[in-house]
């Protein structure tokens, strides 16, 4: 069983990585983020929250939004209508390349590439009425936190850096895969990425994901084989282009955003979010994924 | 727990399917084997074999020997000479393909796709004085059957239409990462693919994957932190182009093969193979995926 | 010497393609044209026009454009700046295509491809005040017609099917190789490929380039060299994706558009304009190419 | 008219180039050609010989050699036959590149790419009794040089290192494009690679594409359309993927080879070879082009 000693422990162990990745620098926004942050927290089974470190700091949760997203277009539309649209299989090329997208006629291989989430979000841009607002209610109810909020500034950041993610929403759309005005449809997606929650609020949020669809409040987000579903598919396409050496390291379904989080799970075991901002050369947190490899073997704790 | 009835019930279940693939047909004596078969057994957690259909039938293993060499290879080198020379990362692309292989400078992404396999074949060749004897005293030991042999026929033909093969491998070896004679690789790559073995063989044999490494005999065949990663890796990269739908759909590692069968794990619990030679356009069996979802779904188990 | 009856059995013998190709479709408003149209006309080296078939009626320039645009960027540019933000190099890939564009880090292969069009399109936005209004002052002067003008229903429905063009442009702009707002670009350049011409029109339009860079009305437009360097650009990516059959079979500099236009010249001898609405599988016209075939086969002329 | 001054000028401004490029060294053989050659000769119209420099040294035509091969090539199938395995594009793409060629289906883009020259050397394997010693016979006839011979140190450096080139064969035979022993076509292609010849000898032997397709013996070689065809290749495919910057500084049709030489041609005016084994980025040679350049210029010759 995971306990305070063993996270606080993880923490130490993980702290002399600091330094050694580096902080992402697309955006000025992001760029700004202090390095030496490093933050573990766990929610167990019974629904209990450990954590060490940072943990309790709100940060850019980032790519890591693209599963709520993807919660949210399974429970608006049928499944048949969704993998349409967006596969399931890892990309095998950077988050976001436009030749893959290009030769698979403007199909993205996942929905957790850019393409992938970009269309999820034109998808919920034409069922819901206020998008971003929708978002702010899910991830405040998964992790019981009602005072998340998205940063402005960050979402403002990425829009003015947002060339190539236009040309993959109008590669889409030539292909048509895009219903959606673009600019609307990534000013959505741009909050989602700007939203700040805390390894606390992640681990718990999550938690539905180990606990066979229900959340933390008790809610039932998705059904069972929806929950496995999900969690097959961030084990295989969670990690942008570092998915395998994740699963052969760590071995848990996870996914990781650009601000230096990432979350996992052990079904019906644990949710675990990790945090330090700096990554490594393929978009991951460099301390955060070394506090994972060490859990899983504290622990002794994998899927497989 | 997995009993006779509810194998016999899946085979039924599956029985209409037959018709619906297609033999595969790029060697001739693969496409003459009687596409109406369809088997499936499972090994379970305390040793024992339960198995329905033609799973005591022998057929060409194909690609689910890559597993075997891998497993050779994790034995007779360092783990960071091993993944220096092969990935560990889904292709995203045909099994074949030349593509990125050359993008990547020869490095194959893992060792299920061809190249991957062929340059583990090569760093066996360069280990083993008799490769193809070796790997035959292997899966003799893993499944407990002495009389599994290779179908000679099926691999002359295999050389006879090697010709994209031999592509992959001089490509490789214009990159510096092979080291051998290519046609004698190829040959005991060739050998290794037409190994015969049935259902109760196969799941037999891959035991010690769901067994932290150790055979139904009872020797460790590799460290319980290689069959995690084994497993990883077949989670992740163990279908071709067809992993994420496989996770989606099964939620266990597993590894195809054009001959028709298909290996998977649910670490701790089962090991279990299922046959039919008909594939689906992804190359896997059509027959069989479809009998490992029923029993994904009927035992309540997989990975996620 | 070419002559009015040679021009004339040129036209008769092309006649009975019509009705083999395919007239362009992806914009409504080009579907519409009348697809049995041909015509012919030569200027000659001492500037006099002759003509056969439809010679006389205008039709969308399309393509071609990028000629005229290409010639205004080199008398506003330094030749460093320009060949810095666009190759001189065949691309070996659609004219449309994003995947080169995207390993070749937004520099596209030449100013012919839609790519480089656009940049091009983009450094004239940059420095001309007006750029649609000076795109027409140019094509009058240089083919001595003041009634040239555009359509405006072709331009509005390129716009309105212009995600790909934008896709292209956004990419440019996240490599740091579009400077201007996409939308407003996309516009004038939709506005040159929707300028209407006649074969009499363009003969004379491209006279300058049979003519040392001299137009027929004799005003210097580029020098002698830029002059051989534009048949050079012409003769190696002037046709899209069939540069080389066309080389193989006319031998002469040229530009296709998929209005069903076609320029040719031979330095010193002759500039020539084809029409014919249907297009031959890469996008040229069908019975243009012929006539431009049998015309360098007819006076033995070529540049080879 | 070019006279021995005016090459000797060409020679001079050329000569402080030397050190600025790098001589081949993927295999040994080529590696150790002294570096500081220089050499250029002229064919006129009237068939005189006017030379400068290292114009008399014979050194390894390589990649020149693919022009010859062709040449037999059109002799021996009929045009249908020989351009149903070979294109007539630019590639676009690394002479030895295998990305394409797998998209197309193992049909190269050209005749002078890599791919291209390795299906012509097995047509003409499948037609000629003795390959190698039949080219010998071609290049002393076009040259007038009976003393012409194939450096077999350089041919078999060559085949040592002919892992990617078998790559190639080998994926075009998986194709069905490529019908004799990979081995016995590559020795003949690394024999007529490896033939050795000096700038005197190409500006002759190549008289016959300015003359149309008459040698300077007197015999036709090719008829006057295929020395059309033959320059219109060249002048699109000949430079690998320098094409079009090669077209814009020299204007003639022309082909490179990576032991420093690059023969040119202006049609009806003049065949010229130019040597120098300093390649630039592209594996041209360095100095050599800038003699054509100058030359070009001095002249006032180019095709466009």
């Amino acid at each position: 069983m995971p306990d305070l000693a063993l996270l606080q422990g993880i923490h130490d162990e993980a702290l002399p990585l600091i330094g050694q990745g580096r902080v992402a620098d697309y955006i000025p926004a992001l760029a700004g983020v202090p390095a030496n942050r490093l933050g573990i927290a766990i929610c167990t089974a019974d629904g209990e929250l450990l954590g060490a470190g940072d943990y309790l700091d709100p940060f850019s949760i980032q790519s890591i939004s693209k599963v709520f997203s993807l919660i949210q277009a399974m429970s608006l539309y049928e499944e048949q209508e969704l993998w349409s649209r967006v596969g399931k299989e890892p990309s095998g090329n950077p988050f976001n390349s436009l030749v893959q997208l290009e030769f698979e006629h403007g199909i993205p291989r996942n929905p957790f590439i850019n393409a992938g989430a970009l269309v999820v979000s034109d998808m919920l841009q034409g069922r819901l009425s206020a998008p971003k607002h929708r978002m702010l209610e899910l991830v405040r109810e998964l992790s019981g936190n009602q005072h998340i909020v998205c940063d402005k500034v960050v979402a403002r950041s990425e829009y003015e850096h947002s060339a190539r993610n236009a040309a993959i929403c109008y590669l889409m759309k030539s292909f048509g895969n895009f219903h959606n005005d673009v600019d609307g449809v990534m000013k959505s997606y741009f909050n989602h990425c700007a939203i700040r929650m805390s390894c606390a609020d992640l681990a718990r949020a999550f938690f539905f994901l180990a606990n066979k669809g229900v959340c933390l409040g008790g809610r039932r987000m998705i059904s069972e084989r929806q929950s496995r579903q999900v969690n097959a598919l961030l084990a295989t396409c969670g990690l942008y282009d570092g998915a395998g050496e994740f699963a052969y390291r760590v071995g848990m379904p996870g996914k990781s955003g650009v601000g230096g989080g990432i979350v996992a799970v052990v079904p019906g075991e644990l949710s675990v979010c990790v945090w330090s901002p700096e990554l490594d050369p393929s978009g991951n947190s460099l301390a955060g994924t070394r506090m994972l490899e060490l859990l899983a073997k504290r622990l002794g704790r994998s899927i497989f």
